[in-house]
């Protein structure tokens, strides 16, 4: 198990470098186009794919189909990954139509919403009471949740998806969440990010004045 | 200047801790209580703010409202922060009605987008053609842009954002974009996101099998 967080990020956007190579007509590829794509540096390329056992020919490069093979199998997505979504707001809405979701492997098969108003079982993705959350939780062997709630009601509804045995969360609720030994936690604070531009590009204002 | 990253991320979360320690009832709070709702450790909080020229009182604790203002003024949230976004598909739109933002003094004063049918200037967020935004952007004054456009149109949509006088840009395009001296970029992937956690849990779940 490679326990850094870094290095599997890394290793997504290889693999999404890869299959844009791809679509571009390329069979094969050198570390330093693949840093280049990702802005890192080719010694770093090499380093992450040696820790799984991945090595190029110096002359050649890698050949790219096996390459996202076997990146993929790395990220566990050579079967679809079933996601639940929880608070069906705009942007819990939103996450569910996002395409670039199901281009990747991963699907959200259902959403659930504490609002009768949002109940919709006949939808594409259904949106259902969140009474019936962990009995579907259990039934379809979930262990991904995504997490879209205000942020007063984030910890509540990781308490309860923690419960129905759900091992990881990417949260949008506007709260840092803490993660246990029995579930991950990625905090996505989209205000964080934009917070954190605001300030550099107000820096860099103030120091070329 | 202070140039660390994650240093701005902390205070970003610090000072969304403080408002809602405020909001429970609190008026002044100690390091200790901070680093807990943060998942930092004390030390951290102390040596952050003392970045800054922030002190506490060993006994007493920092005050909250003086603590805010101050965290405010740093990141640049004194006055109401002008955004546009460019690409009003699923995603786009629904940050443009993410109330997290405006919460946190950030305004999308206007979307622009390709597609003639998603044009609507009376919107409350006006949509607006694409042909317009660079007058747009220069005659609000605006430096900041959230790029929310699919990946094939990311990097020519952000040579555009960079020609008008944009600074800094959270980009949602499933694609990695880079900065440049003139303009910083936070790239936000969702899918990237998503697939780093689906690694980790299943490498938990093979560990514990």
């Amino acid at each position: 198990m490679i326990n850094n967080k870094n290095c599997i990020i890394r290793l997504s956007r290889y693999k999404n470098a890869l299959v844009r190579f791809k679509t571009l007509g390329f069979i094969k590829i050198f570390s330093e186009y693949l840093a280049d794509a990702v802005g890192g540096t080719s010694a770093q390329v090499r380093k992450d794919f040696s820790l799984f056992g991945i090595s190029g020919n110096k002359r050649g490069g890698y050949q790219i189909d096996a390459l996202i093979a076997k990146l993929n199998s790395i990220l566990g997505k050579n079967e679809v990954q079933k996601v639940v979504l929880v608070g069906a707001g705009q942007l819990g809405s939103a996450l569910v139509r996002y395409n670039t979701f199901e281009k990747e492997g991963i699907k959200i098969i259902a959403a659930f919403d504490i609002d009768p108003a949002k109940i919709n079982p006949k939808a594409p993705t259904p949106i259902l009471q969140i009474d019936e959350m962990a009995r579907f939780i259990l039934k379809n062997g979930v262990r991904i949740a995504i997490l879209s709630v205000p942020d007063s009601a984030a910890q509540q509804t990781l308490d309860m998806l923690v419960k129905a045995g759900i091992k990881g969360v990417l949260n949008f609720a506007p709260i840092e969440l803490k993660g246990t030994n029995d579930c991950i936690i990625n905090n996505v604070n989209l205000a964080v990010e934009l917070e954190n531009l605001i300030y550099f590009v107000n820096v860099t204002a103030k120091a070329t004045v």
